[in-house]
């Protein structure tokens, strides 16, 4: 691996000197800031996450806060979901897409009130597309980046953990929904959401004051839990089939060709910029699918670039994330596959660095 | 120094392989992509891009081409910077503001034609914003990101060796203008332009197919002239004063600030949307601004974060680069300064990583 040189545009956060001590070993950058990405190893910390509790520094998702009274028009102009039925305190994953129906983001939406959103962003500056248009369409709205950072309590023993630090109340959260609870005689926005498949939590600290306080609270009564500073894990993340923009999905691909289809509800979504070019990706259907890519063999190296998927010499797609994973003994992957081949149990090549494999074509992932 | 993770999102370039072979060791990331930082040392790289010529991979120069008859409008509205006299065949650096007049971006606009621009941008998804104007203000325009790398060619020597790959027409190329060249029998772009004060061209390489064939060449030519792989240089662009996006401006600071008013014709630039707050800004003067900082004692270490500037104890800028200069024996680095404390040679500390040291506000930079 080579070395990341610092610099003040790769941003820190609130809780670089917590990620710090807690001896991190490697980033990647994410929003223009730095997103740890291993602790111990990425097997060990594979491990833990599923078995324990971690805390992670996800101050790379960004916030975009809309606040005025077209909040909610221009929200519902971003994204082919229907939105009209969403309540207060209540979190959407949310499509992003341009004019064309190309993915720009996949973000979760939370709706504070009609007139005030907060949109916690995946890597792009998806800032300027909803600025862009905002000013374009001339809304009443304001659109800022608000100092806000997430903190992500994951993994089984989480809801334990933070009932020690925000009390009882945490419990009674359900998915996808949020409430205010306090820590420090401070409101924090408690949400029950999270990049992994092990259940856990994500508050958003407003600025920097209750920041290392909260990561220390954290830590402090993580003791008994054994908890351990963490990351989004690679390995877990694909066993689970949660996408990452910009690997596995880019402004190329359409929401239906991420398997997100069933988040568009084009005939119902008002106002979507993308809806006339999405009508027509649902009425003819997409030509290529995310599909889970089961690939033989040993250990595959680090996936730096898009492998291609190959059958009797042609391309039918490729394979945008990988790793072998020890629970499943097998190497887990992501890819986009042509309908041609994207029946469940196909048997395609997958071109890695270190040359062509045999693997299958899987209609869902591991877990 | 950490190690960076790789994966698909973090994109390799049409010259990642020549980079690997020349000896990268560090990377930062720029655009969502890998841009070289280190080969030999910053120390060694900078007295050779000042004294011999070095090949450059800044495909993270990304391109975003505007096409269509609203494509001069397009532009215009997204500069304050007049474009009305420019010709076919110039590139104008052109600060990109938002409606507040907040920097966005300071590319680099080539004007093909009128109905043709390239923008070879800095650290920010720009095509987003310029994507959300253009459909929120319904112009008859195609904005998108074409397969267009830049190589630089930087250093006194690179007028020699561009002559014995291009032929000697490169020589007839003025700053800041481009002719087409040929290479292998194709056209390519070449400009007199670079992220150095040494001089040097950019070769904007469209596509795959010439990118490692046009690398060679220029390292099997660059024999004689002690040519190496290179990047832009943190020592050296500072000396010059050559700021980073994200580094020593945001989207916080208006061009004025930057030290960019020369940039801003707000009165011509007609259809600009950040015309109006920059007008107000024009006729109240900027209240802070870019300054060269000369920071006395020891080499500074890497600055990973702003650094306050104080003065008695109260906070009167930041600097947002910095690093030790060889050549003229201090720390040279760049801050934004309020305007109490913005004249040459005034007193202030500046609060590094490793506690407070003094330092010189200078209206000048080094060359």
């Amino acid at each position: 691996m080579a070395l990341l040189s610092p610099s003040r545009r790769l941003r820190r956060t609130v809780f670089s000197q917590g990620v710090e001590a807690a001896g991190v070993k490697a980033y990647t950058v994410y929003n223009h800031m730095l997103l740890p990405t291993i602790f111990r190893s990425v097997e060990e910390d594979y491990h833990h996450l599923k078995s324990e509790v971690q805390v992670w520094d996800v101050s790379v998702e960004r916030q975009i806060e809309l606040k005025g009274p077209d909040a909610a028009r221009l929200m519902q102009m971003l994204t082919p979901r229907d939105l009209r039925e969403m309540s207060e305190g209540q979190c959407y994953y949310v499509p992003i897409v341009d004019e064309t129906g190309g993915m720009l983001n996949d973000p979760v939406a939370v709706k504070i009130n009609d007139e005030h959103w907060w949109v916690s962003i995946a890597d792009s500056d998806l800032l300027f597309w909803i600025k862009g248009i905002a000013n374009g369409w001339r809304l009443d709205v304001l659109v800022d980046e608000p100092d806000v950072s997430p903190l992500a309590v994951q993994g089984p023993k989480s809801e334990d953990l933070m009932a020690d630090v925000f009390g009882d109340e945490v419990r009674s959260i359900r998915f996808f929904k949020f409430k205010r609870l306090e820590f420090n005689g401070q409101p924090f926005i408690v949400a029950r959401s999270g990049y992994s498949k092990q259940g856990g939590f994500e508050i958003y600290v407003e600025g920097d004051k209750n920041a290392m306080p909260l990561w220390n609270a954290l830590f402090e009564a993580g003791k008994k839990h054994n908890v351990h500073a963490g990351c989004p894990n690679l390995i877990e993340r694909i066993e689970g089939g949660l996408l990452s923009y910009g690997n596995d999905m880019t402004d190329d691909n359409t929401p239906h060709e991420c398997g997100l289809g069933k988040f568009c509800d084009t005939n119902d979504a008002l106002g979507c910029v993308g809806r006339d070019a999405l009508l027509r990706v649902a009425k003819e259907g997409p030509t290529q699918l995310i599909r889970a890519i089961d690939i033989s063999g040993p250990e595959v190296g680090i996936c730096d670039r898009w492998w291609p998927i190959m059958v009797n010499g042609k391309k039918v797609g490729r394979v945008s994330s990988a790793a072998y994973s020890p629970d499943f003994g097998t190497n887990v992957a992501v890819g986009m596959v042509r309908m041609t081949h994207w029946d469940d149990d196909t048997s395609v090549q997958v071109v890695t660095n270190d040359g062509p494999r045999d693997a299958l074509v899987k209609e869902k992932f591991w877990i």
